[in-house]
C-alpha cells in the first residue's frame, strides 16, 4: 500500500494510491479515516487493513491534478547520510568509519509537482536523488537486527544542494582546542568547517514524495533502481544496492545519538552513477539555477517525484 | 513579561514568571488561557495584556520545583549562527562575508534543569552560551529595518558542541564539480566538508530557557552580559555587544533563504571571552564528558539556564 498527503480545500488530507496512478482521499471513503500520515503510521497493520478494505475496487483522482505535500508534511527531523555510495570510496582521502549525517530543515520540504524556487544569488544548485526511509516506531539505541521493525516505509527525496553556498559557508580558521597535555589552557588548531544552513536547508531544497510505500510492499529496499531525469534526459541510473551503509546500519547508528520518532525521515545518500548516455556527466552538471526544470527522480516500486523550477 | 513551558501532570502547560523567581500556571488563573507558547506569541499585545491582568499581584511556584521544557517545546527550526563574535575575526583565515548558519535539530532541545546525557563515545563536549531570538511573526525577505517587528522575544541557549565528533565527521575528499569552461563534463576538486548531524544535534545538546522574555521587557538586546559558569566557577564573561552580525542583520539575511515562522529560534553565536579569573581558558576547556556538570548560562535580564550532566 502507498499513501500520500495532499492539500484539498485548504486542508491537508491523506490519500491512498489506487489503480493506475490515481489517489483516493481517505476521508471520502472511510468513517474514522486517519487525518494525518502520522495517524496512518501509528495505526499499524490494523489501520492498513481497514484502509485496504475501504479503497478496494475503487478508482481515485489522477495524480497530476492534485496539490501534493510532503507525505509527512513536517517531520520531526530529516537526517541525511553524506557520501553514502560505494562509488564515493575512491574519492575520500580521510573521513569517518561510520555514517556521517546532517539535519535538513523540515521547512525545506515540498511536495511532488511543487516548484523549486531559486534565486540568482544561490549560485549552482544540483539534484541529489535519494531513497528516503520513513520511521514508524520510536526508539533509541536500536540494534541493527531490530532496525527494520522501526521502519514504516520508503519514499523518494531530492536532496537539493548548492555547492556555491557550500563553498561560501566554509571557514578556514584557527579553532580553539584544549592544549595537548594541559587541558586547562588552549591552543589554536588550523581547521576547516562548513555550515549547511543555506546550502542544504533553503526553502524548497527538499522535494519529497509523492508516496510513502509501506515496507511490506517493497521486496528489497537494497535492490531498487534510482533514476534521475532532467528535462527528459537521463542523468543518473544507479541502484540502492550501491549504498555503502545499509538501512539497518544507518537506523541503528543514528538512534545511538538521536532518538528516532514516527515520521522522522532518513535520507540514505545520493545515487550518483552517471547513466550510460551521459558518461563524463554527473548530477553536479545539472545546475538547475542555470538550466531550469523539471527535475525528476524515479525509484522502482516507489514512483516518480518531479518538480518544476521557478525563479523568485 | 516572561513566559515558559513546564510539564505538569503529564501535560505541557504555559507559565508566566511572577514575583521573585516564581512561575504561575496560566490555566490556573485565566479563562481561555493560552495552551502553548505559540498561542501566547500569536495572541500579540492583546494576549500579553490579558495575561498581565490575570497574574497581577499573585505569587507562583518556586522555579526549582518545576519540570521545565524548552519554552517553545518543538520549534519549526533552530537556526544557529556560527563564529559570530567580534573576537573570532582574528582567527578566520577565510570565510563568508555574511552570517554562516546551520540547523540544530529541534529534537536536541531540553529544558532548564533537565539532564544533559552523555556517553564516552561522544568524546569532548563543551558548552557554547548564546542569546536565542524567538521569532514572533512569519516572514520572508525581511528588510533589516523591519526585522525587529518579527522578533517576539529572547531566551538563553547552550549550543552544546562536540569537537571530537566534528573532527570525526569531517571529510577530506575530491568533490565532483562541473569542469571550468565545459559545464557538461566534470573535474575533481580537493575539498573539506564537515557534517553537524552528531556534533550539534545529538539528543540533549540544546538546553534552552527557562524563560522567553518578551522583547519590550529588554532595553537593548545588544547590551546584555553573558556569563557561563561550570560547577560554580566563572568560565566566560562576555556581552552581546560583541556579536559581529546583529539581530536585525541575521533575521533579514536568514529570511532570504528560509521563511521564518512564529516559534522559530535563531541562536546568535557563542559568547566566548574568557573571564578574568580564567585567562588562558575557554569554553572549549570545559569538557562536560570528563568533568560533569552542572553548566549554567546567565544572560542579564533573561535569567539563568542550568543543567546537570548524566551519563547513559
Amino acid at each position: 500500500m502507498k499513501f500520500g498527503t495532499i492539500r484539498k480545500n485548504d486542508r491537508d488530507v491523506v490519500v491512498a494510491g489506487v489503480g493506475h496512478d490515481t489517489a483516493l482521499v481517505l476521508e471520502d471513503v472511510m468513517d474514522d479515516a486517519p487525518k494525518t500520515m502520522l495517524e496512518v503510521i501509528a495505526g499499524g497493520e490494523a489501520m492498513r487493513r481497514r484502509i485496504a478494505a475501504a479503497v478496494a475496487g475503487r478508482e481515485g483522482t489522477p495524480m497530476d491534478g492534485l496539490h501534493w505535500l510532503p507525505p509527512v508534511p513536517r517531520p520531526g527531523k530529516v537526517l541525511c547520510v553524506a557520501l553514502n555510495n560505494s562509488a564515493n570510496k575512491d574519492r575520500i582521502m580521510s573521513g569517518p568509519k561510520h555514517p556521517a549525517m546532517f539535519v535538513k530543515a523540515s521547512s525545506s520540504l515540498i511536495g511532488h509537482g511543487q516548484p523549486i524556487r531559486l534565486r540568482a544569488e544561490f549560485g549552482r544548485v544540483h539534484p541529489e536523488p535519494e531513497l528516503a526511509v520513513i520511521i514508524g516506531k520510536a526508539g533509541s539505541d536500536i540494534a541493527p537486527e531490530d532496525a527494520m521493525e522501526h521502519v514504516f516505509g520508503y519514499s523518494i527525496i531530492n536532496d537539493l544542494t548548492s555547492p556555491t553556498m557550500r563553498g561560501e559557508d566554509t571557514f578556514h580558521y584557527r579553532a580553539i582546542h584544549p592544549k595537548e597535555g594541559d587541558a586547562s589552557t588552549i591552543e589554536y588548531v588550523d581547521t576547516w568547517v562548513s555550515y549547511p544552513g543555506r546550502y542544504k536547508c533553503a526553502d524548497t531544497f527538499g522535494p519529497i514524495g509523492p508516496w510513502v510505500v509501506a515496507k511490506e510492499a517493497v521486496a528489497d529496499p537494497h535492490d531498487l533502481t534510482v533514476r534521475c531525469e532532467h528535462q527528459g534526459e537521463l542523468v543518473t541510473e544507479d541502484n540502492t544496492t550501491n549504498l555503502f551503509y545499509k538501512i539497518r546500519d544507518v537506523v541503528s547508528f543514528a538512534s545511538t545519538y538521536m532518538a528516532l520518532e514516527p515520521g522522522d525521515i532518513i535520507s540514505m545518500g545520493t545515487a550518483l552513477k552517471a547513466a550510460g548516455a551521459t558518461r563524463g556527466k554527473a548530477v553536479q552538471n545539472i545546475d538547475l539555477n542555470q538550466l531550469g526544470g523539471p527535475i525528476s527522480v524515479s525509484i522502482s516500486e516507489l514512483g516518480t517525484l518531479s518538480n518544476p523550477v521557478e525563479w523568485r
